[in-house]
């Protein structure tokens, strides 16, 4: 039985200290809505009055919060638990924020000798109900190992992805594809009732194809990541064929913000040559345009 | 056993040809190519000197040509085959052309009483090697029946999308998720690169996230297309997460054409005052801006 | 006095045939709606039958057409001119099409000794009634100084661009500045209101700053085209710059579509090495895209 | 003769100090860099150890920083110089920063009786050598009539936008177009070139229409902002024109990552029944997109 303080306690933060009180923990709670403490403090967590406050005595530290921002005044504001931390407390930030803020605290607590995760979620809030979040995770084999008890409380799945810092970079990397994604299938969606389909029948197509079963799955592992641009489906063809599917967009007047900026990245694949290369190609192009080695 | 004209020779259609050689049927094979012809010849094809001649006794016309240009000019150009059909000949285009293109074939030939659906393929190469190609098909009930046992040879999955024309759009429908989602994919792997994160790492995270899963099969299914907008991940939350993403792409300097855009879209549906609404939908906001009844 | 066909009565191409009667000229007029003719045969014009009709006779012959594919109807299908013009004739398009569709007309024409400009026209329908119409010619030399005196008769300003196909290019890139700039004001105007200021105001501001005035005429011709991109104004404050008013966009949700689009091109600038460069130094980025020699 | 503080000594800040020092003032000089002070301390400045130091007994307090965050640390950070204002004191930021950073600051001060101008600038460095800058001034009537003779020394234009964070506003809306407006104009000349056009050419023809004359002292005026909107250029023949050029630069592999966006928003106002309206209509409906009545 450990003590943990957790700061924060919306939709998500209020069931993952919820499910540390079941697991038999300590659970010391602060939020800055002082009613977003009353049903936990019903069932026996104790309602701090600062973050301070929340991590006096804690082994561990939970944070939930909206942005860096949030996060850095927990940390560092006014009765902020910096003070509070000695050598042997943990911070866990579960929040989503931007790898600059997360890499600024970790380093101003690192120069002190404090120790921090970076543990964002995936998933929803009913899965912090559940306690089968998924962890994003960044900081040393040691420290995540300490954790790993209390985590295993919140979520069934946790993955290491490196150094601290490197969790709330995983964050980014799938909500870039998550959101934009969400745009893209409802582009789609539109053209296909805009089109005259039925859109149930659409999506049974395309659950079938690469368009609905993502390309992480299918082509990516098999072409451009094992070294091998051989065209399953070239470049050329795909660049015609998002040009159809834009002349439609266009004759129709559906939206096609994503699929005109695509079109953009096959023709500068074109011009660099690229345009007889296997589709998945264009991420040698893209990181060219990065200027990442490739 | 059949007389099958078969126009189009490429990538696709030689093994197309072969396939229903192979079932047992007289194959009459064009290609401007004239060389494109040599192998099917050997294998028993009878090699054409224009669609009219390759149409000449056929019950069947296949096309697969690569723009509807050139289904255009096969049909009604000098030689073409409209001349050798009848009304108990059926046609075939497997081409991917623009609706708009296939609309105004069918209807030139059906003022003449001249039959045809339109059944463009799903899939790839190697699909139309080994028969398991899916066919996206317009056109009525009973052509698709006598069309049935031809295209058994070609493929394993056959979806009758509608009217003459429907299966045209199925397939633009298809191409504009999949090829766009293509360059999504690989700005998301260039960003996780960037982020020196693992990249197979980063492809198992999201393969268990809406990221990589696609929404098709996740989140619209359940919400939007089953009218319930409850959130579970609010576009408001979409457009905060979208931004952070953003701004680590900015300052990684990677390409991020397609999440730039995305998020216009979730500020739009914010000033329609749906930001508290699951992000999915977003596709009642397109479906506003398409002019559509939503 | 000359015999001169004019096909196309539209908007633009009724007020250019009539200043050409009105220069003394015999006009023989074509439309595909007959209506249309009945005002200029008022006024002195020949009504013809169809465009083969129109050029019988004629040493000049003009078209105005909606797109590539009525110019080719007009030339070369059923009853078009082509078949009146001998060596003598020439034909002058002045509709805006696309340069692919000149070229193919032009080569035609040219196999068969036929003579063609091509001169599409910049500003409005006033200016066509006024006869101040700006011509963008493709051709000859010797074709341009024939025309010229009925060019005069419809414009006062006459630029020549290069041989066949250049006056459509013209077009097509002036056409591309103008359309994207009116969304960009449109939307830098959006967000003016949006924040609270006198749009009014916003404009006398930007009408002093290379906002207003463009870039044409303010920094490229001092700094990239003349080959200097020490900077006036860094890559870098760019970047900096579109980044703050992106976020204003997303705070108050106005439509930054060409905004977010921009910053890309920043980024890829930046990470070509140009950040310290001068902004327009993102012309010789671009150029490096579309593959061409920098 | 006042005295003067001023913090951030850089490219535009020392030559802006240097005037204030010629104009007979006493300045108080200060920048985190020791040695940016140098200069002007031999011109006869003061160079303080901080903001706080800066400003003791200063009349004006002048900011031109990076961004809101060293803003706002010199304001209130350790040794800011909030400390040292009292109610007589002006300051006058003329950074580039966020509105929303402008707000927070200014609130702040003001919540003790302390005032502030926020005075962004427009033009170059060289302007700010020559004191011929252009202020675009947020704040109250007295505020700006107290600082006009020291902003006199510094500019020949000087704005006033209305109250404290309009300036920053104005300033980030002209920034959102000159910044695109670059990226726009770098697309079109790159198109030119890779047309084969001469590039100055196209300039001159450009300069000669909306294209290059920009849309804010051409059409919006006459048309969409004094409440005309019958057509001088129909939208549904920029999305028509726009299509073209997109095609072409799809046909050339030239950039066209804004004109494909702008034409979207013309596709928006086509499906909202804009179609046969003014093209500077679209302004309506993006600022219906924003949900700004209209």
């Amino acid at each position: 039985m450990s003590t943990v303080a957790f700061i924060g306690l919306g939709l998500m933060g209020e069931p993952m200290a919820r499910n540390l009180l079941k697991g038999g923990h300590i659970v010391r709670a602060f939020d800055v809505r002082t009613d977003a403490m009353t049903a936990l403090a019903n069932e026996g967590a104790v309602s701090a009055d600062s973050p301070a406050d929340a991590a006096a005595g804690a082994e561990y530290i939970f944070t939930m919060l909206p942005s860096g921002k949030e996060v850095n005044q927990a940390v560092f504001g006014e009765n902020g638990f910096a003070q509070s931390m000695n050598e042997n407390t943990l911070f866990i930030d579960t929040s989503t924020i931007l790898p600059a803020d997360t890499d600024e605290i970790s380093a101003k607590l690192a120069a002190n000798g404090r120790k921090m995760l970076d543990a964002p979620v995936g998933r929803l809030a009913q899965n912090a109900i559940e306690g089968t979040l998924l962890f994003m995770v960044g900081g040393s084999e040691s420290d995540l190992e300490n954790a790993r008890p209390l985590l295993n409380l919140l979520g069934d799945e946790i993955v290491h992805c490196g150094a601290v810092g490197m969790g709330a970079r995983m964050k980014i990397v799938n909500n870039y594809q998550s959101t934009a994604l969400n745009i893209l299938t409802a582009e789609t969606l539109t053209l296909a009732e805009a089109s005259g389909l039925d859109v149930k029948l659409a999506i049974k197509v395309m659950s079938e194809t690469t368009a609905g079963r993502g390309h992480m799955s299918a082509t990516y592992p098999k072409q451009v990541l094992s070294g091998n641009i051989e065209p399953g489906f070239m470049i050329d063809l795909a660049h015609k064929d998002l040009g159809l599917a834009l002349e439609t967009t266009a004759a129709l007047r559906t939206p096609a913000f994503l699929g005109a900026a695509a079109r953009q990245a096959y023709s500068i694949a074109q011009s660099k040559g690229q345009g007889r290369k296997d589709w998945t190609s264009v991420y040698i192009t893209l990181k060219q345009l990065a200027g990442l080695d490739t």
